[in-house]
């Protein structure tokens, strides 16, 4: 946690991506705008937008759709007030082909008359709620990236877009296994409820103790094994379809939007 | 209540589909394929697809988004198990230029290669739970239509969809509104939780006696008017869009998905 950060933990949304835009803030987002969506991001030319969007509608868990931009405009109105994704998200990757180009803290210079933005949902939502809960997460606790694994779960493809799922994982204890699914299952914005809990076998996870992204994070007696589907299987599919543009965010930099964590939907009238 | 449409009531969804497919079934779907979700329907050319996509994810109560299907490729695989769109559906509505052009039991001679088909979720489902709750819904004990209205609470625009939001009003007993609303709200694919509850001018609406569309419905004694978000906005954004040519299902003749109620994603598994 740098100064930076905590100076920013009690800070509005508005404040925090201001601060974003301006340069002065380029940390990771978790535990910021606390109480409110953050999302993963993904630009894409509108050529391969429809197929995007569909690739998302059918894996809502790994893909689950918070907001999209219009064609060129990179102001995302539907999400707050003001947000203009080429400056206000700390950190971008560039992919070019289908291979990472490079990072950058602002993408005005990338962006084209004919891109599409994707607001997906992340982790960070349900993690809070199983904390509040009294259900501890040890990769927050800590200070670590939490696990996640290519799973040998298919995606339901559209397009190009096509892979096998990839999973984010966390040890629960057996007894609260039953709560975090409950309790996670109330954000489907946010993954939503588990694709799996126990053997890693099952779904195609030779060793629990070597991740494919993230750090390793012990299963300590009693405890149990539960998968989520994780933001990373878009950045997977968008890689393996090798299309000739596409932005994400630097992982752990996200989107923080003005949408309370448990609105009905993730909409901000244009009125209000 | 036809004869055919009592033999249907105790049948498999895709029993249905079929004999809807053989030309054996044309009435409206209401009460068949209990425990699955039904759906509206709204198939348009690619070229206005991304708009309408985003104009769906915008406006989330009005306009679940609940499945697309590929471009040209008339099977909705992720709602069920062989639904040929162009078939599956008891009646069709044809738009030309916004117009309602003609209606028809089957679209293979309007089908084209560029045609993209989407699924909406529609008021069946919280309907079923209100009255397994013991609410009652008056439209449905009359065998009447329920009641739509205009309002003047404006949709998010997408492109060239836009419009008010078109609303459904049923009568619930005062002390039964919260549980109403608590209901409804656990099917964010069937409207989710009602737009408005009480004075109808709060929302537009003069006249609670003249709706729009459908049937009166009269405001019992100790009743309140709860108003739904309702699936003929879109129908009324794609009117006003005028675009050449649209095709919707004829109102209360649904596509019945093989996708159960409570299903936490709407997506069948390929491999299941």
């Amino acid at each position: 946690m740098t100064t930076d950060h905590e100076r920013l933990r009690r800070a509005e949304t508005a404040e925090v991506r201001s601060e974003i835009r301006a340069g002065r803030y380029r940390a990771h987002t978790a535990g910021l705008g606390l109480g409110f969506l953050q999302t993963n991001l993904a630009i894409l030319p509108a050529a391969f937008a429809l197929d995007f969007m569909r690739y998302c509608q059918r894996n809502p868990k790994p893909c689950p759709l918070v907001g999209v931009s219009d064609t060129g405009n990179p102001m995302m109105f539907t999400l707050g007030r003001d947000i203009d994704i080429r400056t206000d998200v700390p950190a971008y990757n560039i992919y070019r082909e289908g291979r990472l180009d490079h990072s950058t803290p602002s993408i005005e210079d990338t962006w084209r008359a004919d891109m599409v933005a994707f607001a997906l949902g992340c982790s960070f939502t349900f993690e809070r709620a199983l904390i509040e809960a009294g259900i501890p997460v040890w990769h927050i606790d800590n200070d670590r990236t939490v696990p996640m694994f290519r799973s040998n779960i298919d995606t339901v493809p559209a397009g190009p877009f096509s892979g096998k799922m990839v999973v984010s994982m966390r040890g629960i204890a057996a007894d609260r296994v039953a709560d975090a699914i409950e309790i996670s299952r109330r954000y489907p914005l946010a993954h939503g409820a588990p694709v799996h809990a126990g053997d890693p076998d099952a779904i195609g996870i030779s060793d629990i103790a070597r991740p494919d992204w993230g750090d390793p994070a012990p299963i300590g007696e009693g405890l149990v094994p539960v998968f989520w589907a994780c933001g990373v299987t878009p950045q997977v599919a968008i890689e393996t379809a090798a299309i000739p543009l596409c932005i994400t965010h630097k992982p752990g930099h996200m989107l923080i939007t003005d949408i309370p964590e448990d609105a009905e939907v993730p909409v901000l009238r244009p009125t209000s």
